[in-house]
């Protein structure tokens, strides 16, 4: 058994560049083929070097608010440089690598604090406070929707949690783990392997998301199917506020009032800052074995998903590809554009667990897929699938140098409406990128089931043109108005942050939104936690 | 396969009286035998005629308030009258059956209203919010924690939710349903199955318990570990506040923002009327099948049962009783006292679902408990469970009678924090009751399991003394005191009412309560919803 995901170390990513650069991809000639199909022949720009993004002037370059930061965290760890500043900058939504290959650096945050401690970010948050200063945490820096960018009307302190890291308590008999906000998930899975252990939390993101940042983006892992999302996983949160520290979750479930763990789960720091998070944790599978099944299409394939989902014994990955994405094999990016399923769709069912379990659970899963109309091809794509289940996010740089604009978005809704939305989705991106002269290519997956519905994670690529931002905002405005339309939401997985915060407010609606501001207003009373992140 | 669950009618229970009058108990000859070693050998005093049950003048027999609410509902659904008063009353807790039985009924309602649809209890919000009036949701009536029980610093309304009843809408591709508030289990499951579907929420309350009541409760059924608890099925409502109509839930899971289905849910009619629940259903199994597994003593089968609840492969139900309550039978109430298991501990352990499903899952649990050292005793001890399986509440009122003290409680906490938990309420509640010169016997069983903790769930019997009231008061508080010293949460399925609300605001501190305090005012800004209840 190879196990990729706990020997991945964890990366400290480039500004503006995904991933760890020892690692970085190169476009196969069958893909920099397709890209010709879309008129794609010319380079993009060359990025703006790092040290030449433009930064404005540090609003924070001396004075008390600097001083009681500094008394907060110690000189060394305030940071107001330029390159600190850049690399704290922004995350990887397509708004936010184009502006910064542009060298736009106008909303670099003031400053960076990075605390070690809980009581150390109490006194960060006080600091602020007094100082009328704004908060944004920072960890993984990975935020794909804008969750990096607060409203920047007064001062703003990046608050840097990759110091707060590592296991800071275990329990084997109730297997859970606490962990501090900061610790990167490689490094949870290293700490929790040396104890037998695993968390099993698996987004794309995984070699830079962080413990804390998975909790207030409510993160969806491509184990799901098997240990749940992320916010399934949490029992407990401890929560820096403005006005105290809440230790939010006593037990596994209780009916003593509402859940407030799911108020700060997805809270994206909009009430103040999780410290650590106590997740679910279970021992390390001695059996994970892959394999690829061909349906023929996708309403067949997503057919047979549902039966799995709806059923009581099911594997612990499950993963469908259109016609489209399966045509260029993007479920195995090392090797792109060369698919070795001829027509269809390719879904990827994995199973992890000890042998009894396994055995138990494929026969019953591959009776009903075959049952279903699928074709079983071996584990050769299902291993391919999951050694390369870190690698798409890596394609995107090359294909932004070589001139295309590429960007992915995802929405969740009830199974009954999956093929609607799918349709609207990818027609309202094909048209708002096609009336600008630029054909795209629209690709789908399903990667997240529940027992009542599914979600839907798009890759686009078209050529870019001379302002990209405008022709991107277009097509992103569409896919927003569509999944609206549809009676979808906004995000499954990639949280709401400033890209989708209009269209997030109309889906919870008048009432909702006037829990989440009186929560806000009571906890953060004078809007120091993100100003402008999930509320306006 | 006996489907007992789904043919049994829904039951209007008397007041005080738990469950259909003509399935009402007698106690056992060994029961009345084990109450003689209690010191109980005398009946308790005989209840007072509900017609003789004294409540106060009607705050609202006449004018502008009366006439809002009569053009809300219409005049024959408006109820001032003392018997429709004494019907919504109270609920199930022993203070409420007490009262009741002594026909104390200060606290009654001062009306009592039965809307029909969403729209007229909107009306009625609006009605109460103009006069000044307090309103407190009444459906299955069942509340053992003091839910039914509001401040009544002003008059107050019983909204009675039992005429908005049925199937709103069914979605059979995602398996979803949507049930009007009122509806009761018997009536969900009627309904669900003429479909072939089942809901499969199965609490002790079952026969009187409405969908509205389970949500705003977190309801837990005996079937938890195979479908999940209430609020693990409910994907959206609809809730009526008094600032308007909030439609919660947009998919099955997202990551746009907190999860404010978890907000409404528990919520205990504090934040306004829950008036529609769209809930998981799944199709009918097709095979039951429920057995006995004997365990020589408690820990040994809280430790199976660990092993069970952090497999990924579980039966659909598990519980396991102590000692004690194993060997007075209590598993099988219609036989209570006569056990047919000798020494040790009795686990029942039920599969539903289709003959493969059921198959893959029983050979593998099999295994793991005999492994863990269990005996199975074959099918007879778990079809009489289930057969029996809402028959333990008729047990208490033949108990009242005999003079007995009768009481439930229950709580949650981590795997490894469940002997201490289990230890200091047994010794609370004995030494509060042996102080008092009551020697009690107190059972305990394990009913709900997840991977990282499990509940427990206690039965209470002592002597009733001739202050019943302050007697049981002083047991309850001093459970409460030990449940909060051992960390562990206050409710596990009863809810929180009045009677848990001061230990509740102990277990989730200062910011939490802030956070609630402020939906509060934000949703329900006149107090009118429920005063008093969850929020003091």
């Amino acid at each position: 058994m190879t196990d990729l995901e706990t020997s991945l170390p964890a990366v400290t990513f480039t500004p503006g560049r995904w991933g760890d650069p020892a690692a970085a991809m190169h476009l196969s000639d069958s893909v920099r083929g397709a890209l010709g199909f879309l008129g794609i022949h010319q380079p993009g720009p060359a990025p703006v070097a790092l040290a030449a993004v433009v930064v404005a002037d540090s609003r924070l370059a001396d004075g008390t608010a600097l001083d009681a930061l500094r008394s907060a965290v110690s000189e060394q760890h305030v940071a107001l440089g330029h390159d600190a500043r850049v690399a704290h900058l922004r995350g990887f939504s397509t708004p936010d690598l184009l502006r910064m290959r542009a060298g736009d650096g106008a909303d670099a945050p003031d400053v960076v604090v990075s605390p070690a401690t809980h009581d150390e970010v109490v006194a960060v948050l006080a600091a602020c406070v007094a100082h009328g200063l704004a908060l944004c945490p920072f960890a993984g820096g990975t935020s794909v929707t804008g969750g990096l960018a607060p409203r920047r009307d007064r001062p703003t302190v990046s608050l840097d949690l990759r110091r707060m890291t590592g296991l800071l308590a275990f329990d084997e008999v109730s297997q859970t783990a606490t962990l501090a906000a900061g610790t990167r998930l490689p490094d949870a899975e290293r700490l929790l392997g040396e104890l037998g252990f695993e968390l099993g939390h698996f987004p794309q993101s995984y070699e830079g998301a962080t413990i804390g940042g998975c909790a207030v983006t409510r993160s969806a892992g491509q184990s799901s199917a098997g240990y749940g999302r992320f916010d399934d996983m949490v029992v407990a949160l401890t929560v820096a506020t403005p006005i105290g520290t809440a230790q939010v979750g006593t037990a596994p479930k209780s009916a003593a009032g509402p859940d407030l763990r799911q108020l700060f789960l997805g809270s994206e720091g909009a009430f103040g800052v999780v410290t650590s998070v106590t997740v679910r944790v279970h021992p390390l599978p001695t059996v994970r074995r892959f394999s690829g099944w061909h349906f023929p299409d996708f309403a067949s394939g997503a057919a047979a998903m549902r039966a799995l989902a709806q059923a009581t014994v099911r594997p612990t990955v499950m993963r469908l590809s259109d016609e489209a994405e399966t045509g260029l094999n993007l479920a195995n990016p090392s090797a792109a554009g060369a698919s070795s399923v001829s027509g269809g769709c390719l879904m990827v069912v994995g199973f992890e667990g000890d042998e009894a379990d396994v055995a138990c659970r494929e026969g019953y899963v591959g009776a009903r897929l075959a049952a279903s109309g699928g074709t079983e091809l071996g584990p050769e794509p299902g291993e391919a699938w999951r050694v390369g289940r870190f690698r798409g996010p890596y394609l995107r740089d090359p294909l932004l140098d070589a001139g295309a604009l590429v960007e992915t978005l995802e929405t969740v809704t009830w199974w009954s409406n999956l093929d609607r939305l799918k349709d609207a989705v990818t027609a309202a991106v094909t048209e708002a990128l096609g009336a600008q002269g630029t054909p795209a290519v629209v690709m789908c997956h399903i990667s997240h089931v529940y027992p009542t519905g599914a979600s839907l994670y798009f890759t686009v690529i078209a050529k870019a043109l001379d302002d990209p931002l405008t022709q991107w905002g277009r097509a992103k405005q569409a896919a927003n108005a569509a999944i609206r339309a549809a009676g979808a939401s906004i995000t499954h997985h990639h949280a709401v942050g400033t890209d989708h915060r209009a269209t997030y407010l109309e889906e919870i609606g008048e009432v909702q939104f006037a829990a989440l501001r009186a929560v806000k207003a009571a906890l953060d009373p004078t809007d120091v936690c993100n100003p402008g992140i999930l509320i306006p």
